[in-house]
């Protein structure tokens, strides 16, 4: 089915969204979109994690002057809210990232742009810079998503295009180098970006090598790459994967300004733990040095309550873009930005939270986290749920 | 199906109550009736929080002079029973409110009536008075519950009718201000009290405030009203909804005589913790200050003895007046109660308990509830069962 | 479908004879046998009690000269399993009792008769004993249950016919004075032990008392029934219901020679814990003072091994006791017992263990029992799985 | 269906190959291999108790040089992957245990063959040993499994066999010696190792003994036995079962040489703990003495790898096998393993692990395991997961 010109009054939450995307997308898109890997766990828990957590509201609070404006890396977000870094955003709709981008502009949410990106990373920023100018609004926040190629001379190519394109931040995706995928790119769909290189290709022969001694192992990022990444530019640097423990140190000292704690939607290996679970041990280990995005799972004003009430910074909202896109194209985005948006509100005034400061851990009952020793090494026998 | 004029033998209990209601209302109030907030997990929450007690049985106790009396301010309940301030009674029956009032006269048992009752509260409180005269009872209590109204002047105009009429406590709600819904009332049922106000409603336009900066948020119920309310009436007052930690020892100081923890069934936020969950934390806190009652999933006699052995001192019926007034009105309502008394007190016998303070905690076994110190904004660390 | 004369070669298990035996009742008999009370939680933790335990074998065991007796109130039995004392037996079969006595002489497995059984007590006992003669072997063990009647006399009648007739020991339900079934006996289907006397009825009228104050709760067992039941019989007195805490004490004050730990199949109160559950904190309580036996949920020899190893003495088997009757009377139910026995030794000798006493604490892994302390009025906030 | 000559594209799990198997068994043969003993509460653990594992990954860690060599008793294994000794595989492909040793040869994987094989131990090692040659690959590690027979000189010309052919360990099943099983062996497909010797028989009559005192428990495997085989060979012996506290101190005492902890895939006794749930405490029991090895329950390289960081050497497969040679023989069970392996790595890699000591316990949250006091004779009074 054509994506729809306008919002049925049927279209009331995300969940929503998604139920009738299925309906606007070849069955092998929908797959695409919607699959995890292996068995799916890692899928569900992202989702699963979140029904754990109960709220605990504060009675008769004064709702006067309330707000939703968090600060990240001295831009001003209307709503802790990011578009995530989806890549072929085409494959759910033909305007694909451009739709995103002045759905973006409208709303006023930042965007986050894939290297995969099949619109290219200068025309989606363009995008965005003239719907803001047509609607009179200021300039959104954009990142710029990095995956790291095999020759440093393209990492830098890229960095310096989205320098020079305008993007505020670069976000280093260090989970997704070893991943496998049999979804063929509908024609006409492609990498924008990476016209002209060719990514590596793992080829195994029976009795030889899978993948250790591969060029596809041989070539997964690196702590070197980060300190590389860290010199070639002055734009501030986020980790977007599963960094824990001791690596957090690391990565702190190499100069990293931000982290999206993310199992990249449990695409990539099945047996991660949600970045819920994970998110108060990260927070409490970074300890306010840098702020703590999360990815996953966010579906919901409530789900975004219960990130921002266990440390996280701001979220990112990965599949309800592809599915709002897929229903409606520029204006699902910017509905679906909305219904978000209103119920994050909705929710904090219930809670007699009117600013994101007032969300705390104490306003929350819950899972008890892993114990933090886990993240060094310590003793891993902890009964967490997932 | 029009209501019944005869009980059938096979309702024998509350299940079967709400298994028969949805043939005796349209669709679109049974939905209305029986839907929660978002993804329904508090709703669910409330049930399952009955669920995983057990009751451990005293033997052979002596069961001569038994009874379910409770006194609560100054009246004697015959069971620790009320009926809930459902609002817009008359969407279940034509009678609405006055079939209610009848049924409460017919048993004795307490009503709470909604500001946004469907009949006036005057003339509920004459048709329960009526009643109680021709049966030759005595009158059963009857509260009335209050909406904040955006102006004080509505709010005491409220108050002094409610005082006129001779209800004999005032519930506060201080939970429902802001909540969305979209189910419009049948012809001919109104709110019979607000005739002439109209309520603040909630107008977003694009790129504009949401819900902060607006009316509705600025009207929300603040503490200073429950001042107000305190010095503008000597009715005891009843705190209704999720009031916990630090709040409760502020609601104490301003002179508060009752507490009903409630998550307004599940209707107003999905992520509330279940009352059920929260009761033993707050009835600690509270230590016998004031009498505490609960509201929310109690569709047993079992689902009582469990919240009186947990601390609450009564206990309010919702959702099951709606579907006993559906199917036959007064006489459903009558039997609904009746249903419930006789399996408390079936319960409290196999249990060995004579008398309401027989019951008591140690005679369950569940799962631990949050941590005090939650309350109070330390560890929310807690592993708790929803 | 009549009861079957052989045993056809499908039925391997006991749940294999409560799939066939819907097939072998009229509806409402077997809607009777197999509900519990209410929402049949306590029916369901009578069987997922057991589901969570685990067993820990001993490697390279030596398993000659292994067997399974038990020693109880001096008598042998053959193996840890007695009949449970069902009421009315000739719901399931002609023969009723007398096919069940027959079956126990026949394995020499002892039973337990009901006050309530179809059959006299005396035509029971001397059914078992006439088989057992014509098959050579010697006397099973025989009690006697009794339901305590509303007069002294009829409660001294019944004791001294048990005693007359030879049973063994007098089993004193506790727990099913105040309970209500609709179920109407099948024509031809009685109280033979109670011909004559009528038993008290609970007779409600709108607005005056339900229970408490009516002779039903003033009849209800109490600990000077159980005083006057130790004055008047020599024959050993066992305990059938929760007894727990305190209430051990003061019963083992009493002079009471045994427990069996019930929770009346789920079918009296809907709430009350799995005896499994309860056992082991019973069980240090009692400290080998008096036996324990257990009863409910017992289907399958692994689970015998579990309740022996938490330290039950024997087991009761109920509902598979109706079953078998149902499929094939008198060698339904040796066949029942049979295969009871095989799966009993065939688990204890993968475990190594080839006595009884082999079985312990040590063997299993599984959740936490309700801690010690709360069966004397201490802390019941414990989570402990049902 | 006969089985495949070649391996279609849409088989690419080892589920895949399970869901296709069906259709290439006869019903009796599908069922014999997929079944359980009792409920099948073991059989499921051994699926579940892996699902609760979650995986924390080591960020940007340098994959250079990874592999996943293991060695085992003198022995090279090229990946911790040992195919289970699966008794009469003909039952599921003509070729058999034939198909099976030239899978094994292709992939240089250990192949460990039943006493009760189906192709005689001689045949099979021949059949691997000219496959590597064929491929010029060098051999694979191949272990001979020994069921105890009555009689030592049987035992005694099994192993001299097994020594002779070339195997280089012995196996010692200590879990099945008591077990039934009505499956019917297909035509032609027998005990090939034993051709002549018949297994004792149960034959119980009704009032004789059912187990205890028959030679059935008579000759069980005692611990004499092993002491026997440890004279009798010098080839490493490795304990395959349940072995668990003490017993662990007493079989090292006899000196074996290595574990295989096994529940026999949940076909001997249902109530067993799954292997995965001991590991944790027999591998610190052990602390590094002999390897410890899984057998239950692995399905994919994250499973692998769970039990690799939970102190397993390498793993055993078991139904796979049977599901592969079934859909496609030979290139069947190769390709299995190659799922397999390609999965082991690609975990790995994503998680940061160039190699097996890579995989530690710390990188996993999940379940307590049992306290290692239970093991033995402790306090078993320890929630665990299942």
């Amino acid at each position: 089915m054509a994506p729809l010109r306008a919002i049925p009054p049927d279209l009331l939450t995300l969940a929503d969204y998604e139920a009738r995307a299925a309906t606007h997308l070849p069955a092998a898109s929908w797959r695409h979109i919607q699959e995890g890997a292996g068995a799916e766990r890692t899928l569900r828990d992202n989702r699963t994690a979140f029904d754990r957590w109960r709220l605990l509201p504060r009675a008769l609070a004064d709702l006067r002057d309330g707000d939703t404006v968090v600060e990240l890396f001295g831009q001003r977000h209307i709503a802790p809210i990011l578009l995530a870094p989806l890549a072929y955003q085409r494959i759910a709709h033909p305007d694909g990232e451009r739709a995103t981008a002045c759905a973006s502009a409208a709303l006023g949410t930042g965007m986050v742009v894939s290297t995969l990106s099949s619109v290219t990373l200068e025309d989606i920023l363009a995008a965005q810079r003239s719907a803001a100018q047509e609607l009179g609004s200021g300039d959104a926040p954009a990142w710029f998503q990095l995956y790291l190629q095999p020759e440093r001379a393209a990492n830098l190519a890229l960095v310096r295009r989205a320098e020079a394109a305008g993007y505020q931040a670069i976000v280093l995706t260090i989970d997704a180098a070893i991943k496998r995928s049999s979804f063929a790119l509908p024609d006409g769909v492609a990498a924008a970006n990476l016209a002209g290189m060719a990514p590596p290709r793992q080829v195994s022969m029976a009795g030889g090598p899978i993948l250790f001694g591969t060029p596809l192992a041989d070539a997964a990022p690196r702590w070197d790459d980060l300190d590389w990444l860290r010199q070639a530019t002055r734009l501030p640097i986020i980790l977007k994967g599963m960094v824990l423990g001791k690596d957090l140190d690391r990565a702190l000292s190499l100069g990293i300004d931000g982290l999206i704690l993310s199992n990249h939607g449990g695409r990539v290996l099945d047996g991660l733990p949600s970045a819920l679970t994970m998110l108060p041990g990260v927070v409490d280990r970074v300890a306010g040095r840098i702020p703590v995005l999360l990815d996953g799972g966010v579906r919901t004003g409530t789900d975004i309550v219960t990130a921002i009430a266990l440390g996280a910074r701001a979220v990112l909202i990965g599949r309800p873009l592809f599915h709002a896109l897929a229903v409606a194209g520029m204006i699902g985005v910017a509905h679906m930005i909305h219904i978000l948006r209103t119920e994050l509100e909705m929710t904090m005034a219930q809670l007699g939270a009117p600013r994101l400061s007032s969300l705390k851990r104490e306003m929350l009952v819950g899972p008890a986290p892993p114990r933090l020793d886990v993240l060094d090494g310590g003793n891993p026998w902890v009964t967490t749920a997932h």
